[in-house]
């Protein structure tokens, strides 16, 4: 339970201030500031600060803010659409696959954590963020048809609107970004948190 | 489903330019700036133009930005807060007032959503932040109680954690802020939406 604080702990210690950056390593700074000041109120010279890097030694490595934005996006995006590939998410009844895409997302999100908050958090002022929203929206749609899927196969309960069922399902999943934080050194524990949530949300809390 | 959009809707439109307001209803303007531009974001002299009246006139209202945030604060927590003296809140089985507590919580969101919305959006740089962050605790500290409670009644399922589950149902509950609006002429379908976060919360999503 350690890792579970009552509210968000700081950010992590930054990395030495000497440029030895590689594209990775300066994108996780970069999201660690973006998360922080929000992608609006974050300037290249505020980058520059957190990196102990120059602007220019930055425009090495990238062309733009809204580069660093659109890959750190990216890196939270494959990872979610990559657990719709997998063959759980495809094979067998819908109620199955509904459930191993509920695993999986979590354990995304606890295992790419600062990158999928920052996707959750945009709000489409850039391209690069109308083009993210449009992207979550695919994905909650992809999910909205596997519950459909299982509700139509007689498994899953039918008195529920699928869409307002899919938002408080992906409300619970995704609120976890708001506390979960990695057990220091780094463990996870995130499928922990990713059974707890499949039992809420297949099972619900009664006992049967 | 009408007020159900894939995204948050835009600020309906502000009262009159016109120094008519009562406490009240500059709260409800200050609320709907504080909710736009987050309350660190927001100057007097914002509050002022989406007023359409002077600073003065809005000094002459209240003592500072801050009072306003206590004010609003305040009427999302009193809210919340009088569920938990409800009588079904305090009588009968726990499982039964823990059905309660939450049905009439997503009823306070829905009802006072753009001050549960601020309340859920605090940060705490300020004094009254920080308050509003211990009274949100001591609220979810209450629930999690009744949670317990009901686990030892034999009418909740014990194999998960208490803490977690507490966080995942109020992950689920205070997701609505994020999409839900009233009906158009400011009808309410909360009742519908409660309805939906008990029965997936209690009872799950697979067919019993």
């Amino acid at each position: 339970m350690d890792n579970i604080g009552a509210m968000p702990s700081k950010p992590s210690a930054r990395p030495p201030r000497r440029d030895t950056y590689t594209p990775e390593s300066l994108l996780a700074v970069a999201v660690e500031v973006f998360n922080e000041r929000g992608y609006d109120g974050t300037s290249m010279e505020h980058l520059s600060r957190a990196a102990g890097i120059s602007k220019s030694s930055i425009y090495h490595h990238v062309r733009s803010k809204e580069e660093l934005l659109r890959r750190a996006i990216s890196r939270a995006l494959d990872g979610l659409f990559a657990v719709l590939d997998e063959p759980e998410a495809n094979e067998g009844r819908a109620i199955d696959r509904l459930e191993h895409v509920t695993r999986r997302t979590v354990d995304v999100l606890t295992a790419e954590l600062p990158y999928v908050t920052l996707l959750l958090r945009v709000r489409g002022n850039t391209r690069t963020e109308r083009w993210a929203m449009e992207r979550r929206r695919e994905f909650d749609h992809r999910v909205a048809e596997l519950l459909k899927a299982a509700v139509a196969e007689g498994d899953l309960r039918a008195d529920l609107d699928a869409r307002l069922t899919t938002r408080l399902l992906f409300g619970m999943i995704n609120s976890v970004v708001e506390w979960y934080r990695p057990l220091p050194g780094g463990a996870s524990d995130g499928a922990r948190v990713a059974d707890t949530v499949v039992r809420l949300a297949f099972e619900g809390l009664r006992k049967q």
